[in-house]
């Protein structure tokens, strides 16, 4: 059971509003905006996904990560090392 | 006409590609898929989002601004201070 | 006891790495070297500092943050909470 | 004449401070500091270089960018492409 399980109403909400974010530069780009206001919106989108997946991160070190360290043994420190890099490429995107 | 104009359509097929992911992103969800897969494709879309913000910068300073610029006057002045202001969104989020 | 003490030769020695970027920054810019340059050498010095970052936040999860989730209670929790927060703060920098 | 001249002073006594951040960070790991301050510290400092790298690009599209397209020929045209890559590491870095 994924650790967002709990929140699943609201991460798909968040998700539905960033497709709409989407469909609204399209919008933009069809009806020719001009360009600083789409990248203004581009920056919006990317601000939201990130926030996204920073609460996924938590939920993630929360329940899977936490509970694999408690239990002990190798999944702990699987689960760790998969975090960690999730983290990297999070910071580097 | 903004800077854009040309390549329109990739822009579009691009915008249309992201609207993809994001949906995929949705049905990752719903399918309760593991947190750290969710987290891999939300770093695949920003920097997908990344990319096309850079290609329509690139379009900006070469059409519009360097239009401003070579008119002369305060136009290529603003339009500078713009497209500063848009990159330090962009390198802020 | 911080969770980078094993390492903390290396940190060290990856800091003051940094520091010598930083120094050959000043002395671009004393030497009128050319912006784009001096720019090239700022993306590879805020790389450096990443993964000194990322580094750390590892070691913290391993250590710090795994031990006190183990030994259960309040401190997980909030070492977590903190951890969270600290990786917002790298995604966001 | 790099386009940072006229604030060269100031570009220094920046690069100076963000020097003196980095000697911070290695008296906080050798005085075995919290994880999580040097971390905090440690966006700082990143955050000061992209401040730094921000101000410079600015006056480098003002200046050199912005002569170089004024007058015209592939001068400008190489200048735009060099000013959007170094965008890019910016925005990636």
């Amino acid at each position: 059971m994924p650790g967002y399980e709990m929140s699943k109403d609201q991460l798909m909400a968040r998700l539905r509003r960033v497709e709409g974010q989407i469909r609204g530069l399209q919008q933009m780009v069809e009806a020719d905006r001009y360009c600083i206001d789409v990248l203004t919106q581009i920056s919006a989108v990317t601000k939201a996904l990130q926030s996204v997946a920073l609460g996924m991160l938590d939920d993630h070190l929360r329940h899977c990560v936490a509970d694999a360290v408690s239990a002990g043994g190798p999944d702990g420190e699987r689960k760790l090392a998969e975090a960690t890099q999730a983290i990297e490429r999070l910071v580097k995107s």
